[in-house]
C-alpha cells in the first residue's frame, strides 16, 4: 500500500513526511538515475556543530519550496520528468567513531553502485569529511575523479590538530590515495589561507585556486570557463561546501567566512557547469541549529535542484 | 521492501523520517489498536498562528526522546509492546476553507473506524477547532462521548467575532449537536473567563469547571477523583490543549496564559486518568514557530506517550 | 485633546504608539493625499504563516528608522511635506473566512474613495490574496488598472489545491474579472514556474514576464524601461511581494525562494518607477515571526517610503 | 472622531494599536481611577539591556491575552468595569542622561496628581531606577509611603560602582530622602547578597527581608501575612521587579537569578495583597530582546492585571 | 603584570575576560583548594550537539550573575573567602577522537593532583562521557569513589549503538573498571528506562534508583537522607547532568526529558549534600546553542556555586 | 607563568579565553605596534541597545574565524608576523554617566600613547559616541586628524533630542573642538538625511559626502580615489559604523538602514585604503543581542583584520 508524500493541500511543509522534494523514499534504485542520500554527521566540525541535522534541514526546506517549482525555467528542464530520482534515506553513522563513519559511507556508496552501476549519488552532508568516503566509494567504478570543490577553505591541509583525517584535510588525502586527480581539479571560491606556503602546497597537489579575489576581478563566466578547461572530460565529483557563500546568505554553517558568493552567483555557477560529466555531488556543512528562518537550508535545497537539473539535462542530450 | 525508521545509530533526531516515535507509517490499520493522526491546521488561531506545524513538531520531538524510553516505568508498561500502534499520517486540509477542514477530518475519522471499528485515534493538532470534527467522526460509532477537556480556556462560547464555528466555540457546538454529553464532561485547568455569566453559561451546558484556582486549593488527586466521578463509565474523548500549561513549560502555543500546570502535573494527570474508557484523544495548539529549543513539542510528545500508556494498560486488564 | 506620536526623546522605537512613520492615526481622510492601511491576514499562506503580523511589523520598523530620514535625498523630496499622509489603521478581517475578508477589504477601499476620491491607498499585507479586493475596490473609480507585480511567483495560476481563490491565483482572477488590464501589466522578478506551459499561460493573459534571468542579463535600467513602455499611461497598481527579495534580505516571509533581488535593487527599482501614474500600492507577505532582527520589516518600511516618495513627487510636478 | 482599539475580529494582537489591554490612550485623566504609564529606560542596567522596550512589550502582550479575560474569576471582579482605567502613554526620557530621567518622571507623576489627585499610577518599566522618581512624585501627595518591593535583589546598596544613583541603590536613597518608610517596608523574594553585613545594613534601614529561603520554608500565605502586619495601614507603593521570578518564567530580564517564584505564586501573591492601601504600582525590568515567545511580557501584563484587580476591588468596598 | 578580571564598572558581562566568577585564570594550583576546569566536548551527544560550548556558556553566565552574590546566604558562607578557588582553563580535546579525549582528560586530572594532591576539581562539561576519565584521574588518589549521579538518564547501559564507550554507558564502565563503588552510589532524578530489565540491571551494579516518581512521592528531604545513608563516608564524586532539570528550566541541553526538577529543588538538593566528603564534581550536558536567554547556563553556574559552597563549608569545620 | 590562548585542538571557539584573534592579553604595550581595546558602552543608542556586548562579540567571533587565516592572501601579508599586536582589554565605563565615559576613554588612550607613543589603537565599540574621546586622546599626539567615517549616518548633527553630546553629533563636535580636520575628512556610505539643509550643513564643516547613491553610480574604486585625494597625507582616524552595511550582512546593530554595502565591498574598501597614514581605527555599533548566527560579529572581526593588514603593510614599506 502506497502513501503519497506530496499532499494535494495548501500546507506543504507541514504535511506528510519530508523526503527531498517529496520524492519517493526507497532503497530500490534498480531503475533510478539519481539517488539522494544523507550523511548526518558533524564530529569533525572545527567550530560550531550541528551539521548532523543538515540532511533533515535540506529535506524539510525542499519540501516547501520545490513542489511548486519542479521546472527549471533557466535551463528549460524538469529534472523530475527527465530523470528517475529517489530519496535513498541516510547512511547510519555513529557519532564519535570516525573510522566507522568512513567505512559506512564508502560501503553504502559501493552498494548503491552495485545495485545500479549508473546511479549518480547526490549527497546531503554532514561536515566535509564525508566527501572523502563518497569519493572512495565512487572509485570502485571510476577509479579516479576530478573534483570541483566549491568552498571558502581548500580543505587540503596535511595535518589538522595533529590528525591526518579531518574535514580540513580530505582533498589532500584524496590525491594521495589516488582517488582524486589533482591536475584536473579546482578549489572555487576559496579565501582562507594560513600562509603563502599554504597556497603553494595546495597548488603543488595539482589544484587550481580560483580564489574570491580572482572571481571578483574576472567574474563568474571567465572563471567557470577556466574551471571547465581544467576539468576537461574527466568524471567530475562536485562538492559544494555551503560556507563558500557569504554568511548573509548561509548563516547556518559551522565556520562562516565573510566575503563569499551570493545566492544568484552560486545558482548560476552550478547551471554553468552544465556539460561536465558529473558522476556524483554533495552539498555539505549546512548546520540547521545556526540557520535563521531556514534560509541556508532553502538555498542548499535549491543548489541541489540546480545540480539535479544539469545532471538530468546531460541525460537528455 | 521495507525501510527502517528507527536507526541503529546514535543520531536519533537527525536520521531518517520522523514518524511518531519512529513507528510504522501506514494507512493499513486493519490490526492496529491505536492510530496516530495529524491535522496541520491553524486558520482559527485567535492570536499567534503556527499550529499547522504542530503534528510535524510533535513527531520530530518524539523521534529523539521516545526511542530510548518506550517503557513507562511509573505505570509499568511498554505501550508499543502491548498495543499495535501506527502512524497514520495527516489529514489533508485546505488553508482558508473551514467547512472543508471540518468535512475532511470527520470523513477521515469515520473511514478509520470503518477500516477497523476498534481503532483509537490519537490526534495531533492543529488548532482546537479540529476536535469537533474528530468527535463528530467518533459519533459514527459511539453516538455521544464525555469530554475531558484540559485547557486554559473553556472553548464553549456561543459566538466568537460573529461566527458560530471557531476554536473558541466547539465544546458548545458539540453539546448542541448531541455528540458531547455535557453532564459527563469537564473543563480542567481552565482560567480565562470574560464574566461571571460566562462561567455560568458553561456550567449550564453540563460541564464541570475545575479551574486552576480549585486545582491550586484542592490538588491534583482530589480534582481528578471529582473528574472521574463526573465522567463515570461513558466513552471518553480526552482533549488536551497545550495552553493549559504554564507558558514556561509550553511557550510554543498561540494563546498562552500565565499561571498554568507544570510538566510533572500534566504527566501525572494523564496517568491518573487510567481506568477511564478512552476512545480517542488529541493534543492540540502546539505552535512550533513559537517554541524554544523544542520544549513544547517534547512535552506534547510525552503527553501523547502517557496517553498511549493508559490506553494500552486498559487493554491489558 | 491631541497625543503626539513622535516623541522628542532618543528612544524612538520604544516610546509611544507605532503608527507608520509615527504619522497621525485617523479615519478622517477628507484632505489626505495618501492613506496607509493594513490588512492583517494570513489564511492563504501556502507554507509558513505569520503575515497577519505584517502591518504591525512594518509599522514598528518604520517607527524607528523613518523619523530621522524623512527626506529622500536620492529623489530630493520629503514626501511628508509634499503630501498629506495619514495612517488609516487596519481593515478588520476574520481569520478562516475568506469571502468575508474579500468583502471587508473591497468595502473599506470603496469607502475610502467615497470619503475622498483622490486618496491613494498604500496597503500593508497580509498574504497576497489581499491585493485582489484592493484592486476591486479601486475599480469603483478606475474601472481597470495596470498591475506592476513584483514577486518571485506570478500568482496567476488558475486553480491552487482545487480552489479558485488563493494567494496564488489572484492575478488571473483580476484579469478575468476585468479589473486588471493584462496587456499593460508585468510580473517583475518572477522565478518560480511549474512548467513551460505555466509560463505561456501567464503570458496568454497579457502579462510580461520579466524574470530574474532577464534581470540578471539585462540589468535594472533596461528592464524597468521595458516595464514602463508596457504600462504606458494606464493607472497603475504597484504590488510588491517581499519574497521577490533574496531570502538573505527578507527572511521573514512565508515562501522564500533563493536568487532574488538585493535591497539596493528593490529601492532603486521603486525610485525608477517615478513618472508612472500610481493610484494604489501594497507591500505584502511580510511575516514577522520568521523575521530576524527586524530586517524584513525594516526593508518593507523602506520600500513603502520609496513608494510614498515617487507618488508625492508626481504631485509636485 | 473616535478610533476603536479593540477590534471585533479574531486577530487581536495583529490589529490596531497596542495600548495596555486596548484601553483608551489619553492624557485626560480627570475622571480616571487608574492610569497606566510607561518609562522606556534602561541606562542603568547592570548586565543585559533592553528594558527600554519593557512598556512596549507589556502593552503588546496585554493586547492579545487580556481582551478575552477582563474578568478576574478568582477575585470575582472586572477591574475595567469597576474602575476607569486609561493608558496615559510614556514619559519621554533621554537615554544617557540620568538626572533628566529622574526629573522627567517625577514631574510627570506630579502633573498626573495635579490633574487628578486621586489617580493611581501603574508604571511599566524600564529598569528599576525609575521607581525612585515615581515615589518622589507620589510624595507630593502622600509624603511618605511604605514599599512592598518584590525582587531577587534588595536594591538598597549605598554605592554601586562609585555612584549613589543606580538601579541597585534606590531603596536606600528613598529612605534617606524621607519618601519611603523603611520600618513599614519589605523586600520580598530577595535572594542575592554580597555578605552578611549587606543583609544587616538593609535591615538597618527598617526593611524586612522575606528571602526565598523563608518563602520556601514558610510558604506564601504566612509570609504575606507577615508582610501585611509590617505594612499596616500605610499608603503602599508596590514595586515588582520581574527578576523575582525564576528565569524559566521570566527569561526576558537583565539580571536573572535562578531559584525564584513561579507564575502561580506571583499571581497569587498579588491577589493576597488585597486590602492594602495601594497608591501606586510598577512592574519593572522586563527586557523584550531577551524574552522568548513573549512569556515574560505576558506574565508582566498578567501581574499588572492582578494589581488592577486588587486596586479596583478596594474601590468597591 | 596583572590584569584584573573583575571590573569596577557596571557592565559585568560585557567587560573583560569571562573566567568562572571572574576568578584568576591560572595553571598554578599549588595553594588552591578548588580548581574549575572545562572540557569542551560533544562528540557523543545522542541528539542535539553543542555541549562543546558548555564551559564557555557557564563561564559567561557566571561572570554576570556571580560577582554580586558571592555570599551564600542560605549556608552563611562565602566560598571565595573560605577557599582558594581558581579557574584552570580547559582541557584541550580533539573532536572526533574519543580515545584521545579520554586520555587527555584523565592525564590532566592526574597532573592536577600531582601539582597539589588536595585540590578538588570542579569540571564544566561537555557531554557526560567526560565524567569517566575525570573519575579515572581521581582514582590515582582515591582508588574508588562513590558517585552521586543526578540525571534524567542512568547512563549505565552496557552497549549503546554497538559501542562500549558512550555518554550513556559510563557509569557501568566505571563500576566494571573498579573506580566507582556501585554499592555506595546513587542515580538521582532518573526517569528514562527502556524496560523493567533495564532498571534491574542498573540496580544489579549496586546503584540506588531514586527516580522522579519516588522524589515526587517522598520529597526532597527524605530522598536526600536515603542518598546520604547509601553514600556514607566514602569519597564522593558529584556528577550533575543538567537534563535532570525539567526542560522549562534547562532548555539548553541535548536530550531533554519533560517532568524533571525545578531550579529551587536542584539548588536546595546540592545544599543538602553538605557534609558529604566531596572530592570532585561536574556539571555536564549544557548546550548553549539550544539555550534561551542564557537560563540554562545561568542555572548551571549557580549549581556550581552551591557546590563550591558546600565544599568550602566542609573546610571550615 | 604563561597561559596559551590559542589551543592546539579543533574546537577553537569553545576553548580558552576569547581575546581578539587569541592574541596575548596584556596592559604592557611598550613594544607593541597595535593595541586592540574595547569600549563596552551603549547608553546613547537611539533605538536598539546591546552595543555594550560589541567588544565581547567581536572577540568571540575572531577567536573562531581568525586562527586559521592569519595570512591576508589578497594583500600578501600576515599582520601578526609583521606587527606586534596585543589585546589591551576594555576601558571600564559606567553605564548612565556619559561624561565619565568620555573622560575614561580619553584618559585611557592618552595613557596608551604615554606608554608607547607610536602605538596604534584599534577600538572595538560600543556605540558611536566612543569615537570622539578616542580622537581627543589621539590629539595629545597628533593635534588634529582627518576622519574617514564609514556609516549609514553622518553623525554630524548639531543637537539631538536637545543634547550636544550624542552618538549622532560627534563628528560636528570633533570639528568644533579642533581635533578633526573637516576639510580632509569624508563620510562614506552615508544615506540618511533629514533634509537638504542637513546635507549642506555637513558639507559646511568641510566633509565630503560620498553617499550610497554616488557609490552605486561611480563604484568603489573611483569613490575611494576621491576619498584618498581628500584625505591626502594627514594622519587618519578610520571609523567604521557597522550600520553602513546592508542589514542582511549586519543585522546585529541598533539602527539598521536598508540599501547598504555588501561584505565584499567593505572588505575591499578597507584594503583599498592601504597607503593612508592610519593612526587609529574603530569598528562600532555591533550589537550582539540582535545578531544572528554571529554574522555581524564575524564580519566586524574581519573588518578589523583588514585594518590590521593595511596598517601592518605600511610598516613593512
Amino acid at each position: 500500500m502506497s502513501i503519497q508524500y506530496l499532499p494535494k493541500s495548501g500546507l506543504y511543509a507541514s504535511t506528510g513526511l519530508n523526503t527531498y522534494a517529496r520524492l519517493e523514499y526507497t532503497k530500490d534504485i534498480s531503475n533510478a538515475t539519481i539517488a539522494i542520500i544523507g550523511v548526518p554527521w558533524d564530529d569533525l566540525a572545527t567550530s560550531r556543530p550541528g551539521t548532523r541535522y543538515g540532511p533533515q534541514g535540506i529535506r524539510n526546506a525542499s519540501s516547501f519550496i520545490l513542489p511548486n517549482r519542479k521546472y527549471n525555467y533557466v535551463l528549460d528542464i524538469n529534472p523530475f520528468e527527465v530523470a528517475k530520482i529517489v530519496d535513498y534515506g541516510d547512511v547510519e553513522v555513529h557519532a564519535g567513531y570516525i573510522e566507522d563513519m568512513f567505512n559506512e559511507v564508502e560501503k553504502e556508496v559501493k552498494e548503491m553502485l552495485k545495485k545500479n552501476s549508473s546511479v549518480i549519488p547526490v549527497v546531503l552532508g554532514g561536515d566535509h569529511s564525508i566527501s572523502l568516503p563518497v569519493i572512495r566509494g565512487l572509485s570502485s567504478k571510476y577509479k579516479k575523479v576530478a573534483v570541483v570543490h566549491v568552498d571558502a577553505h581548500h580543505d587540503s591541509l596535511d595535518i589538522l590538530y595533529g590528525k591526518k583525517y579531518d574535514h580540513g584535510t580530505i582533498f589532500r588525502r584524496g590525491v594521495e590515495e589516488g582517488v582524486i586527480i589533482g591536475e584536473s581539479s579546482v578549489h572555487y571560491g576559496v579565501r582562507v589561507f594560513s600562509s603563502k606556503e599554504d597556497m603553494e602546497s595546495v597548488r603543488a597537489l595539482g589544484y587550481d585556486l580560483l580564489t574570491m579575489k580572482i572571481i571578483d576581478e574576472e567574474g563568474l563566466s571567465k572563471t567557470v570557463e577556466q574551471l571547465k578547461r581544467k576539468v576537461g572530460d574527466q568524471p567530475v565529483y562536485l562538492s559544494i561546501d555551503i560556507d563558500v557563500m557569504d554568511p548573509a546568505y548561509a548563516p547556518g554553517t559551522g565556520y562562516p567566512d565573510p566575503g563569499g558568493l551570493t545566492s544568484r552567483e552560486i545558482l548560476e555557477f552550478v547551471r554553468k557547469l552544465y556539460g561536465l560529466n558529473i558522476i556524483g555531488m554533495d552539498v555539505v556543512e549546512v548546520s540547521p541549529p545556526y540557520d535563521v528562518a531556514e534560509i541556508t537550508s532553502t538555498l542548499a535545497a535549491s543548489i541541489v535542484f540546480e545540480g539535479l537539473s544539469i545532471i538530468s539535462k546531460n541525460l537528455k542530450k
